[in-house]
């Protein structure tokens, strides 16, 4: 990957990425979390652009072109719209081949997304119900 | 609870609930199940919004007054107002108990959206990489 950065859901360490937020029922999460958080759940937030987000980590290999996903009924313009606007939120890198530039989905910030929303045990968080 | 009601984000069966949608990268979804995920991904898409969703799922036994979550820095009536999108949206519940309106995180629906975000293991879905 040639421009793959450091994604703002994760926090890089020596051993690689970890997630930077916990289950968000596990405490109240900061404003600094929130305001990270918020900007990838915001990037799904739109239904075109989850079904291309989707589309991207269905495909092959985990990376698409637009090429690859153009059947989700809007013009390739706004296909190639809303892929940058994942790639800005932290959801996908990109990489330029020849003609095509290819998405890819991070696993990691996948798996940091799922963790946010991981329901932790209600005993080990509350006495009373 | 009262007033509970079927979630969008999960289709009723005789056994109880089960998530709607498969992991995003397990195939693409559809426009349907674009829409109704979206709608909960916005939701949580505001900084504000997801602060006072997280202080709900982890507040004693899962729900929370609005009296309980007042330190995220906005009015009791700008809590209020975010508290019903989080309503509207399917990912709270409410109940009225004398006074105050208390609030609950289904852990189900947390549950189904961390599903959408599972990561599924790449030989499952794609032989070549």
């Amino acid at each position: 990957m040639s421009n793959a950065k450091p994604l703002p859901l994760l926090d890089s360490t020596a051993d690689g990425v970890v997630p930077c937020c916990p289950p968000l029922n596990e405490r109240p999460i900061t404003a600094e979390e929130a305001e990270t958080a918020a900007r990838m759940f915001k990037a799904l937030g739109d239904p075109v652009r989850l079904r291309l987000f989707s589309a991207v980590a269905a495909h092959e290999g985990g990376e698409a072109c637009v090429c690859d996903i153009s059947d989700v009924g809007v013009s390739q313009p706004t296909v190639s719209h809303h892929l940058k606007k994942l790639k800005e939120a932290g959801l996908l890198t990109s990489e330029r081949r020849g003609t095509w530039v290819y998405y890819r989905v991070e696993p990691s910030v996948l798996a940091a997304m799922g963790r946010l929303l991981t329901t932790t045990a209600p005993t080990a968080r509350a006495a009373a119900v």
